[in-house]
Order: structure tokens, then sequence, then C-alpha cells
């Protein structure tokens, strides 16, 4: 019987471990308010920080304020990170971003109690702020903004203040960057946030990348006009036009093979009368897909049906870019080794799009980057009723642990 | 030369009385503001009472409100009435409603300075608040609720006080209610307040009637969800099953042969935002055409589509009735009288119906109507811009005249 064969983690102390953070923030509802830089925030991570200590990690605050814990390898060479983020959402789920770190400190704990030393040094990051600014990942891959000015926090809080409260250091905020020198590869593992693997039966995603995002404001002008005396052949309705905007960009999403999405998600019409042909529509437009050339040939494709559809309901259609995020890739090694790991372990899975940001991402941007997705039932998240059972919450850890096993073994 | 070929109104004291009375309530952008039951209303009804005597008209209020000016006729004989109303919105014009009333006077003056008293008496109404309740042709047409706490005027003012307050009395509301015996025939000139005449290219509208109206509220419920992490196929887009329903009502009011009209007007999106997919959406629906069945049928036709649109789009919608107006169609022999006194007098004309609502509507519940439009430039009305020239105003009356001289043969 061989070690791969045969290490698993601890799922019952796992999941206690989810349980006990859980109590931090906990609302009325079941829900979890967390936000990054509370005092529940900090409260929760001086739990993990003992959890981390006990596992063995030598913990670190980087200076963009996240929180490393670092196990020694046998070696000399760069490190095998996992993690994620504590921090929720106003009101959030107990599994999204803690089931990734603390999943990474049952990893540490599973390795010190076999007594088991990888050849890599092994760290577990508390990414912070994954929730708004991103500040953490960002600083790590060495994609943020140094102006403390250019970042506008939910809660109004300067975001340079929010991280040197924290123990970071924003005036030295580059250093927290990393290299492919430093973390050889990244893997997280997180809850899907959607129904896929529900509806197909599947115990693990396998990860194929991070999709990139972009969004566009629409803006439609026709003429508004009184809806009993404007014949239908002299209308300049901004909102029919609008119409075939939005069924345009969901046939644009739908037609061609792949998994691209694409949402039109606000639309205000003027004046929004009953009795008033509508002169204006504005609504946004957000295209995410894991290849960018996917994204691109949406929004090139809209554009022109865009122009014919100005031209046949007589209106000025204009698009203007407001984000773009590129998609982050994940490396395909590293796609095979979840994927082998799962069948290693018995696990069904199947390969799948993060259609939500995530640290990884940023990961992603300077090394070799893999995701594992658990599902999530229903589909739902960022919402008390966001939920993970305790066997695939296990089944995650135990793939985690065994592709950073095979990992171990594939770097030099 | 017989008489019909010579008679013609005074077209310079006819727009001399317009240029006149838009003198009351003139905002500094030239648009009017005569609200009813305003003092600019009870000054504007002063000239035109003085105006009225002038003409040789005794004039008297009902208990509605309304002002009526009487010519004795020949015979015990039941009225040809004219007229419409001087009440404006909160920035109107001076033609919309001015011009039938002033009209209505202008023919008084020229029978009375070339000596001529027509066989029936001649009466030349001022309605009261068209702009709003409508209270003065309700009543008239015995329409109207007795009972005030059924109206809500948009200024809030009880419509019992601003009657009384103008002469009416509410008391006796019921006894402003008039019959076919005492009124044989009702024939308002009116600005069109749309763009047909001027798109035609024609001096004189001959109205087929005032058309009917519904009015919906239309309910879709999808189920909101995460923009990125939800695929297209498990999808419940709120907007998007909107979107085809604003293409379904705008397809099934244009494709069939006909003139109705069907508007969504307003639209509102629950929860609004660019990275959630719609989870419920709030329309309107305005639907108008002579024809009561074309109306009903549209409605029919739409509910089977959208009960279709449900299916496809995996939401629910409801249609909720608001509002239900009856159309009001013109005599026949009215709108044959109106195309031939055009058409005596050297004017081009076309059959069209009126689109908006007008005093016109609730006296052809009772006795037989007709409505005569002249061009509104641009089709611009119920604004600053409104504007109709000195010729179209003096045909418009030149036309109420003739048709009016016909009328008087023609009733025995």
């Amino acid at each position: 019987m061989t070690l791969l064969q045969t290490l698993n983690i601890n799922g019952k102390r796992l999941n206690q471990s989810l349980h006990d953070l859980a109590q931090i923030g906990r609302l009325e509802n079941g829900g979890i308010c967390r936000l990054a830089f509370s005092p529940e925030d900090w409260q929760g991570r001086e739990l993990v920080r003992r959890w981390m200590v006990e596992a063995g990690l030598q913990v670190r605050i980087d200076t963009a304020g996240n929180m490393i814990g670092c196990l020694p390898g046998k070696l000399e060479a760069p490190a095998l990170a996992t993690g994620s983020h504590i921090d929720t959402v106003p009101c959030g789920g107990k599994f999204d971003g803690n089931l990734g770190v603390l999943a990474g400190i049952e990893v540490a704990r599973t390795l010190q109690e076999n007594g088991l030393v990888l050849n890599h040094p092994y760290e577990v990051m508390v990414f912070s702020d994954e929730e708004d600014t991103m500040i953490g990942g960002r600083a790590m891959a060495g994609t943020a903004s140094l102006n403390a000015a250019d970042y506008r926090r939910k809660d109004g809080r300067p975001i340079d203040e929010c991280v040197n409260q924290f123990g970071g250091d924003w005036g030295h905020l580059a250093e927290a960057r990393r290299t492919r020198q430093e973390v050889c590869a990244f893997v997280e593992l997180h809850v899907e946030q959607g129904g896929v693997l529900e509806m197909a039966g599947k115990q693990i995603g396998v990860v194929q990348g991070v999709v990139g995002l972009q969004r566009y404001q629409i803006h439609i002008t026709g003429r508004p006009n009184h809806a009993g005396t404007t014949p239908m052949d002299q209308r300049q309705d901004a909102l029919v036009a609008a119409a075939q905007v939005v069924l345009a960009v969901n046939r644009l999403a739908i037609d061609p093979p792949g998994h691209r999405v694409a949402t039109v998600g606000a639309l205000q019409v003027w004046p929004n009368a009953a009795n008033i042909v509508p002169g204006q529509v504005q609504a946004s437009l957000d295209v995410r897909d894991l290849s960018q050339a996917v994204i691109d040939q949406l929004v090139a494709d809209l554009k022109v049906e865009m122009a014919s559809i100005a031209q046949v309901t007589n209106t000025k259609i204009e698009i203007l870019p407001q984000l773009n995020v590129a998609p982050s890739p994940a490396a395909d090694h590293i796609q095979a080794t979840i994927a082998e790991a799962s069948a290693s372990l018995g696990l069904s899975f199947m390969a799948m799009p993060s259609r939500a940001g995530h640290d990884a991402l940023e990961m992603g941007r300077f090394t070799d980057m893999g995701m594992i997705f658990v599902p999530s039932e229903g589909g739902f998240s960022h919402s008390e009723v966001e939920y993970t059972s305790p066997e695939d919450c296990t089944h995650g850890a135990n793939v985690l642990l065994e592709t950073l096993l095979r990992l171990d073994r594939h770097y030099r």
C-alpha cells in the first residue's frame, strides 16, 4: 500500500473548524457578516493564526495585510501554495473562502501528524479583502495600484488605513509582490457558487481557469412621444431597440458552442411613463468567458447587431467600456493533476470554468494556478443559504492534499 | 353664388383671440400654465365669457362648472353644439383646447355679423378640467361619479370645492347631464397633437372617432442569480422574457393592417445590478384603437404569446388590468359632412382616428359626435413648442362653420 493511497485529511476536524470560524460574525438568520478589515475579520484571523501555529506553520503578515503560514520543505525551492479568504459579503455563508483557508490548514495538520515533510515549502495564504478590492491577491501579483486614492472600498474606509491596521504596510505595498521563483504553484479549493456540479451530479470541479470579464454601459436614444397620438411607424422607441439588444446579447451567448455568459442585468427607461413612448434607455452588459477571443468576438458581433437595430428602430445606440479583466487560465498540468487526484480518490469530476472572480485569478497572473471546486447546494452563494455538505468539504480537502503531494513530485 | 360658397370666418380675428387668450397664464418660455380651476383659468373664462356675450351668446354655467354659450335658433329643436376647453397642462401650448372654444365663438360672430340665424340653437361649450378629471364632459354625458372622493386631482384639491368655486353646484351634478333630445350633434375642432397630417401633407383631419384605451400592468417573475456563475441554460431571466414581451406588443400593433397603437412605456427591473441576472420585471402596457374588438384581439393574442414566452424563459408572467375606456366613434354622417365641407372649401383632408382623449369622447356617448383636426407642427403638443399656423387655424374654423351650416339642414 503506497502513501498516496492512504493519506487522508481529518474530515471531522475540518468541518469542526468551519463551524468554529462561522461563529465569528454570525447573524441571526444564520448568515455570516465578516467584512474585510472589520473587528470580526480580525477576530477570525486570530483564530486562523492560532490554528496555523498549532499545525506547525510559521505565520507572517505581508505588506498588503495578507496572512501567510509557511511549513518549511526539505529543499531550498519555491513554495507550493494554497489559500483563499475569510472575509465575507454583508450577509455571506460559512464556506465561500473559508473552506479554502481551513482545508489548507487541515492539509498542514495531516502532514504534521503523519510526520511528512514536502520537498517544497508549503504556504497557506489568507488574502486581504477578496470580497471588495482584492488588494491582497493584487498586491501579491503586482497588479495593484500603489495609490490608495485609486481604491473606493464599499464601506468608505481608506484602503491604506485598513491595510496598516491589519498589520500591513501600505508604504511598502510593492514588497508584497511574489514571483514564480518564490511560488511555483498555487492551488485554491473553493465552493462552486453555482449549480453546475449539482446539476451534473459530479463531486469535484476541475477548474479550467477564471473567466475574464468585460462590462459596458449601453445608451439608447430614441424620441419620447405621446403613446396615443404617435403612430407605430413614426416612433423612435428606445425600449423596442433595447429589447432587441437584450435578445441579441442572450442569443450571442447561447448560440455558438461554448460556455460564455452574457447578461443585461440593469436597465433604466426614460421618461418611464405608461403613456409615453420611451425616449431613452440605459442598460448594462456583462460578458464572461475563459477566452479573451470569445469575449472580444461576442462584443464585436453585438456591435454589428446594434448598428442594424439602431437603423431599424431609428435610434442611436452607443456602447461604453466600463471594466475589462483578462481571463486567468489554470495551468494544464495542474488541471490534469487535480483530475488524477480525484480519480485516485474515487471521486467523480468534471472540467469547468470559474465564472466568479477569486484570489487564484491574480495568482495565475505570475505562476502556475489551479482551482478545485466542490458543489454548492442549489447553486446559492453570497447568502445565508449557502451550503456545501461536510462530505463534499472533506472530498475537496482530500483532493487538495492529493494534488499538492503530486505537485510536490512534479516540480523539481 | 350660394351662401355656402361665400360665408367665411374672420381668420385675423380668430388668431387675434388665440393670441389674446394666450396672454393669460403665459410662462417665460412661451408656454401656457392655465391649470383647471386656477386663478388663470378663471381669468381666461372671464375673457371668453365677454367674447361670447359680444357674439350674442347667452352664457350659463351648468352644475359641473361647464360654461355654455347659446345662440337661439329659428326652431324649437335640439342644439348643434361645439366647444372644447381652455385649461392647460402645467406647461402647455396656446392651441390645445383653446382653438376649439375660440373657433366656436368665431362661428357665432360670423353668423351674427352676417345676420344669419340657424334653424337649431347653437351652443359653444367650455368644458371643466379636460386635462385632468374631464369632470365637465363626463357630467354632461352622465358618466361621472357623483362621489367627490372618487376623484384625485393632480393638484390635490377636492373636486367638489373646485367645481363649486367656478360656479358649479356639486350637490346637483347630475343635472349637468344632457341628452340627444337637447343636443343633436357635437362637433369639436382641435389641433391634432400628433404628426400624421403634417407627414401626409393634409390640411384637415376628419376624425373617425376617439380611440378606446386599455392599460395593464405586466409582472414577470424569474429568479435573480449571479451573472457570472449561472450558465445560460440555467437562467430564469425576467428581462429576457420582458424583452420578448416588448417585441410581441410592438409586432402585434404593427403587423395586422390597421391603426392600433400599443406601447410598453414604463419598465422596472429588480434587482437591477450589472452582475445579477434579473429576477423580476414590471412593465406597463397601453393599447389604443377605434375598435374595441381590435383592442380585445391584441390583448388576447398577447396573452397567448406571453404564455409561450413564460414557458420558453422559465418565468411566470401575469397581466393585470388597470384602465379600460371604450372607443367613441364619430357619427358616419358627420364624418361625411366634414369631408364635404373641406372639399367645398378646397382643403385637402384625410380620415384619421383621434388617439388622444377629448371632451368629444364623452359627448359621443350620448349624441352624434364629430371632430375636425388641424396639423400640429412637428407633432408636438403639451409643450411650449406646440404650434399650428394661423392659416391652419382659419381653415379649421371655416370647416367647422361649413359643417355646422350643413348639419343645420341635416337635422329636422
